[in-house]
């Protein structure tokens, strides 16, 4: 997952938030960009590049932290702002509810999700994106996958703490698992 | 509910369908068109009225059957440019989980749902609309209620056959029903 | 899908049902019966199974038609317990929201789903079943398997008309797709 | 919300949850506790009831913390259990899908929700219940009311915090709203 390090008043500092981590679950949320056609299947989902240090390549979703007096919708929003920039023209869901939880857990096998650092409950959402990409977050880039793509071993190895699984769930909820 | 007859091959003459209504299960579908702001909140809802001969105002979903080989999104599509215009820019949800489905059945107090005319199953969906909507048969116009106005009993009784039930039951699903 | 071949007074001769079937779309359900555990996770999923006269095994899920003035929760009881027997306890969902729909084309490559013989619309249901299964038609038996067994390629390759994709969208809704 | 007071070694002592909910988002669960007929319709929802010092009535949903390393499910049966006794036999859904998530905000009209003493995310299920309810915390008891009973202005005047809206909500998934 990647981590907002911003801080205003009123918030956690970083070391009261490694402090909070250990301690009680943390609420983020989860988005899966999607590009849809016009009558509203989903063609390509949208998954941020990462390069590590020695040259290893990783793929994740949208996902961060929602903050003290956030709104769900507008975590949402900030994140994918954050990650797509600000002409990515994200369509958020009407609804709240999200098509499924993903609970990361700091020891692996409690769930299908793994985050070493902590104990994360994340609500994913389906996100249309009409607009232009432009990652802004240094070292991120995002591509594109068909549908057949995203789920394929080469795709879903390159997925962390089981956003792979969370990848397909994504797609068997808008009917585009094969 | 608004009913199409256009008739191509292969489907079904009206006196065919006539026929067939009163020996099995209709499938159609049922979409509440909703303005949302930026954030994805529903602050609109979308209702197409109608004059009566005797004046009686009523009010309906966008609504309409299924048509053999028709994908249920391509019904939702026809029936929203046939009865919002053809630049409402509608955006049909990319999964095809209807948020409930509605029974309709010619007797009443089986379900809260009633047509005289058939047993009709309906699966209904929240549809965003970005466009301009410009009713295109005749006696009709659509109005734009916020959720508090939809809810109230005074447009509840301009709704029949519990299409009133069926709206509050989407405000709900987007979290607006008060 | 396990076509129910019983008439009564009123519904369509199995004739009529033919010439239906052609012009109009026939709705369905499916449901996935499922074992749980104390706190409701998926452990099994429970598959029919049929052989042919050439020997060729194949599995599926309970499904058949809603009939006229049916409503959808009875036509799932209906055929769970026409194909798990009178004592398999299936709790039906308290919400008549399906976690997909299927529609099955009598062409390919519309959708996942395909069924040479008509153009299915169906409602699918997760279905725990807390009983004994005792399937009742000739040459089926019921036999329960793992997640990930489920979703292996031999399992998958003796499905038919796309119900290994349906059966993939079940455990993805559940959490259980791996 | 009725909050457990239980500590245990690696928790948040009082003092220190004190802190951290004025810093960040709560994790929360709310359960709808229903009884069901033998076709899955709701017949009635069980509502806590609460006489305070002064003499009001108040009525509350199933609702608590969801606790560090905790599985949403299993924070789910922990407060039903606490709530409704040990024999009550709840079905927990197979699905980690909420049907909505309530919001909470320490501030009024941001959502329906509210909580003077904290931002808390509360993550929404049904919960159908089997077995006899013996609330088992001081000054509680469980009362089943109907569909109707429930959503009537008595009922609802006496939940605070918004969740008479949930519990319309959840009245509304299940089609049992009018």
């Amino acid at each position: 997952m990647i981590e907002d390090t911003e801080t205003r008043p009123g918030w956690l500092a970083p070391e009261e938030l490694e402090s909070v981590r250990g301690r009680m679950p943390i609420l983020y949320v989860d988005a899966v960009p999607v590009r849809v056609d016009a009558t509203g299947v989903v063609t390509h989902v949208g998954l941020l590049l990462r390069i590590s240090a020695d040259g290893a390549v990783s793929r994740a979703l949208v996902s961060g932290r929602v903050l003290h007096q956030e709104r769900v919708r507008d975590a949402l929003l900030r994140h994918l702002e954050k990650d797509l920039g600000p002409v990515a023209l994200p369509h958020v869901p009407a609804s709240p509810q999200p098509f499924t939880i993903a609970e990361y857990f700091p020891s692996r096998d409690v769930t299908p999700y793994h985050d070493p650092r902590q104990h994360a409950v994340s609500l994913a959402y389906i996100v249309p994106v009409a607009g232009d990409c432009r990652p802004r977050q240094d070292a991120l880039d995002l591509v594109w996958f068909t549908p057949e793509e995203a789920c394929s071993p080469m795709v879903q190895e390159e997925m962390a703490g089981g956003q792979g699984v969370l990848l397909k769930q994504a797609l068997a909820h808008v009917g585009r698992l094969s």
